[in-house]
């Protein structure tokens, strides 16, 4: 079984295809290489899927370069040493980055791609789950600042995403539920039966079934191709693809972007804007605990760490780059399907959920 | 005297305002902050010029960084500095930026700019004669690599520059002739009437009255407007506006980018392609005098410095940008007001050119 969904961006269109075993099959990234390529990773995912990426390119000319694992490395030191390494080696304007990880490698390879001789081509081969649904589709691209995450950055599309999902097979379950955190994420904003083919399929893909998997990849990237085609720039609708995302990204501020992963702070702050959806009479009450069932079905936390200070956290959002013009915009849900931004919240309601939605 | 230049790329169409004692005019800028600013200057040129800037702009949330002057300042450290200050001092999305200075100021802040959350509004306020008809109109940004000028960097266009053409009377002798190389540079590469302007006007432009400065800039500026339009991302006739260049770029790697100003460099680089030109036999032997006499009339050299080594130019110019797929490939003349992009130039000649035209 493959899938092939479209990225529909005019001149900057591209395919993502979506099977087992794409890795190392030479008829999908060789021909898009130019001249030359340099294949980033890190060293965990070199060691399992270097060799079979590097025996699809037999022939061209292809350097590599392993950084070490982990979103601390996601910093502008990293992608200088892709610059560094692309200069000593004499790359052109005509070379290709290709990413081969998650997210941080996608992002930071991405970055150092938008940025090298003002733009270069790159190719996205995301090895997480996360990485397939999300970050490797959409052109978002950049590394964290030690004052806020992601804040430096660009928007540079890629040329093609591979998104082998028997690379899934060796992500740990940790992992694996944080990809599925925005997997259900885009059922939660614009896709009910979506929601409800997930809650029907959680033991195939708690079990990692190759097809639900696939198929829960296929929808998740077309519902991130047609947000994306919408709206590249993020003004309106790519916006709804934040749901969770100002609450979470305050977490992983205040706790150093290492105690949580990406998608567990994502699942906790989707939470958060569920119940400051129902406070405010947006979405009925009881979704609150059917949603919460299918984060918890995949050991995702559903409330924030207890330690962490109302305050804090209330600095940390304001700060994050959905803030415009001093004005916070919280994505929320009317219900399960449908979301909306809802533009400088309440700030005793919002202090409410900050408080209440905390793990017991 | 007030000329208004459109550069027209759809919806990142700006227009460049030109004319004497702009700077503080509050019609201007002021208008376009959306929430706050952060202008970024240098030490020399804030002393003169940012009290001016800011009384255009009172009433409004405008922050300063004043970073220390000089091309080796033009690296991601000093961008850094830039997000470090936007991120502390909590700019949003609707920052935005304001550069006031010379080339290195506007490429510098114009990048940072491009990274900042992946992309906020700026504005050029060039204050030499070289930003005013050619760094700050195109988009082009980026920070100089310890391997090579320019390597890091984005297409980000501004929101408006103002040219104001009375901050170049206190510009240095050496600076001002710099910028005219860029200037004669058009009439070379697309306007033959436009060269014989300048040479009918040396005297005038020498003595920088204010009416023939004003004309040379809204010229450039009209000419620099079209290329970029017909061509954003320098596919195509974009590239004739590195006449010299390539050349230049090799002369300012070798030489540690501080002994030669951008300009002059351009300047010799552009006597380099003249010479490959009549080598070739694309362009009449007699032009050759014609352009040096030019050039000289505002004492910008018109040869490489004897001391560097042909072996070391050769290799500066193959990594530089515009070698792609290992191909090099030069601006060259079929006469004046008439360019063209030469691949693989055989290296018999360029090695002879390299060679011979040296400062005696």
């Amino acid at each position: 079984m493959q899938f092939e969904v479209q990225v529909p961006l005019g001149q900057h269109s591209y395919p993502i295809l979506i099977g087992q075993k794409l890795l190392g099959d030479s008829q999908w990234i060789a021909p898009r290489i130019r001249d030359r390529a340099l294949v980033v990773s890190n060293d965990s995912v070199a060691e399992l899927y270097l060799e079979p990426l590097l025996a699809g390119l037999q022939g061209l000319r292809i350097d590599t370069l392993v950084l070490p694992d982990g979103e601390r490395h996601k910093t502008l030191e990293s992608a200088e040493r892709i610059w560094t390494h692309l200069l000593s080696h004499r790359h052109g304007r005509d070379t290709t980055l290709i990413a081969l990880g998650g997210g941080v490698i996608g992002d930071l390879t991405g970055f150092a791609a938008a940025c090298y001789q003002r733009g270069v081509n790159f190719v996205q081969v995301p090895t997480t789950l996360l990485a397939q649904v999300d970050s490797s589709v959409g052109g978002k691209t950049g590394v964290n600042h030690p004052l806020g995450k992601n804040m430096i950055g660009a928007f540079h599309q890629p040329q093609l995403v591979v998104a082998d999902t028997s690379t899934l097979e060796s992500l740990p379950a940790r992992e694996f539920a944080a990809g599925m955190a925005e997997v259900i994420k885009y059922g939660l904003i614009r896709d009910a039966a979506f929601f409800d083919w997930i809650e029907q399929h959680l033991e195939q893909l708690r079990a990692r079934e190759a097809e639900a998997v696939a198929e829960a990849v296929r929808r998740s990237c077309e519902h991130k191709a047609a947000v994306v085609a919408a709206d590249e720039r993020e003004a309106g609708e790519r916006a709804l693809l934040n749901l969770g995302h100002t609450f979470g990204h305050a977490i992983e501020t205040e706790t150093g972007y290492s105690q949580w992963l990406h998608g567990e702070a994502v699942a906790m702050g989707t939470m958060m804007a569920v119940d400051l959806s129902v406070r405010l009479g947006w979405c009925p009450e009881h979704q609150i605990a059917k949603i919460a069932a299918v984060f918890g079905a995949f050991g995702l936390p559903t409330a924030a760490p207890k330690e962490l200070a109302t305050d804090a956290l209330l600095d940390a959002m304001r700060l994050d780059k959905k803030v415009a013009g001093g004005e916070m915009r919280l994505v929320l849900l009317r219900g399960i399907g449908q979301a909306e931004v809802l533009r400088a919240p309440d700030s005793v309601h919002l202090r409410a959920t900050l408080e209440q939605v905390r793990m017991s």
